[in-house]
């Protein structure tokens, strides 16, 4: 997680090469601040609903181990288009990488948290998943498919289009 | 808090594209060296007494858990503000957001303590947060508030702003 | 495991520089971004083996923590030729030195596991170690071992020479 | 201890750029990957002594914490002269420097040590601190004090002055 903020790190040097304040750096590097602070507040809330996940779990299966590397890819991978949202020109295809990882992992977790809901015999007996949990989760995953529906269709709107996730509380209620 | 580090480890295959002896890099180096000294310091006693804090939580709430993410958001992010101190010119803007960025670390963990003081149902039973906790942690944040000041008064006394923060076992035991 | 992401990171402010789109990054980069899912599933399934592993030991001897500590330097050195896959021609010896470490790594875990369960006395009691896990690990090593010979023999077959791995579950089937 | 490998893995872009092949870096590179060798030896038994102690501890002191980052920040702090050791000349002052924060690593570890071997009531009862690892490493913090020397009188050694360590086994028998 730490990691997301390295092409700020990085780019610190170069403003330093370049004789810029620290004042200018800001100015320049404000969109790229918001970009972090928004990979950084989507990556700890995934975080948590995992380990949150965790906490049910006192053994493993086969498939689970398969999902858990599937999903730490989708994580670790979305460095590449968080960095991409930071440095290059907001065209469909980088918006679209970016939102579409964020999908793709909210849809990984989501199947981890059901294939844990239905397999009662590797959940912590007297701490039970409860059904609402795969409900919650499917719900934040179809906002990340909203999400990346309207960057595709409108790509100026950029990262903001992640802002329909403020409705997850909403769904969620909906959801239950 | 390794992280802390990169920006002088970068520094040393540039120093050795110029030709620079080891000494040489020392040389020019010190007053960042310093600096990287400063941020350890002050990352390590922040994540000493988070440490300390959850040694008496056994559940969470869900403000704690948004807490928590805030706190870890202003300690990855402190790692911009680091770099830029041994990179940039020393400027007020550089120095403000190097010591403003601690202040509401400080104040957000300060946030964290009293909010688990508060609810007696999460913390560890036979093992409660003392209030004095509260207090310790108030008063790094008012001296991490009162270094900002006078930072942005003498913007050139640069981190060693930061030396107000001996004070804290003084106000430690004020507080008492 | 999150560091085999960072060549690929470091290459998007390049792409930056040189005014690329993401569209053309992602062109440019395809073989790259295969080659980080490859190094990615290789150390995730090294890993989950290890981590198997020491969920049947309770004790350390002194040789377990040097097989250990050798096992690491293997996961560790393997970003290196992972690295060099990602930006380097693919002759002979960069596909040689990365399919050659996971070889390497592969029979030093192997050893790892052969020695624990040679050693009941460090194993949590009543959780031992089949028999069964050090053939597996064994024949997953033997074919790292083929994957090596295959590419160098024909180099220009690159890192698909890993994908003999995926006989790995017929002769982890054939070994018991 | 991943970030060990960071400055041999940016030197990889670099190659590329300048159109080396894998076999011509790993030539041009081999010292330096000799050296990753060496402080990642180095920095891995640091941890293993480091960890083998905290199994004995229960309880902190305000020391023991205090003691502990000091530790913390010798082994962040030894990336730099080892990226120093792997890129610049191998002056008196380099060599110096990366023999130097071992020396005071291993010193600092030793005292660690020590505090908790004299504080009984910090360790876990019924698996006490035995005397004889105060002493094994003390024996070891005077071979890198030995080794420290003779790099100084005699800098074209370079690292190989670590070589003393090899001697360790020995000192910690004598010691006993």
């Amino acid at each position: 997680m730490t990691l997301l903020v390295l092409p700020l790190l990085e780019s610190i040097p170069e403003a330093a090469a370049e004789h810029m304040t620290g004042g200018e750096w800001l100015e320049v590097g404000l969109p790229q601040l918001i970009g972090f602070a928004v990979s950084f507040g989507v990556v700890a809330s995934f975080w948590a609903e995992h380990h949150r996940l965790f906490e049910h779990v006192r053994a493993y299966t086969r498939r689970l181990v398969g999902l858990n590397f599937a999903w730490m890819f989708t994580i670790c991978f979305l460095q590449l288009p968080s960095a991409m949202v930071y440095s290059l020109p907001s065209t469909r295809s980088v918006i679209g990488l970016y939102i579409g990882t964020m999908t793709v992992s909210a849809v990984v977790l989501t199947l981890l948290v059901a294939h844990v809901h239905a397999h009662p015999e590797i959940q912590e007996p007297g701490h039970p998943l409860p059904r609402a949990r795969v409900w919650a989760n499917a719900a934040v995953a179809a906002l990340f498919g909203l999400a990346f529906v309207i960057a595709m269709i409108a790509p100026q709107i950029n990262y903001f289009a992640l802002f329909v996730l403020f409705l997850s509380p909403v769904v969620e209620r909906l959801s239950r």
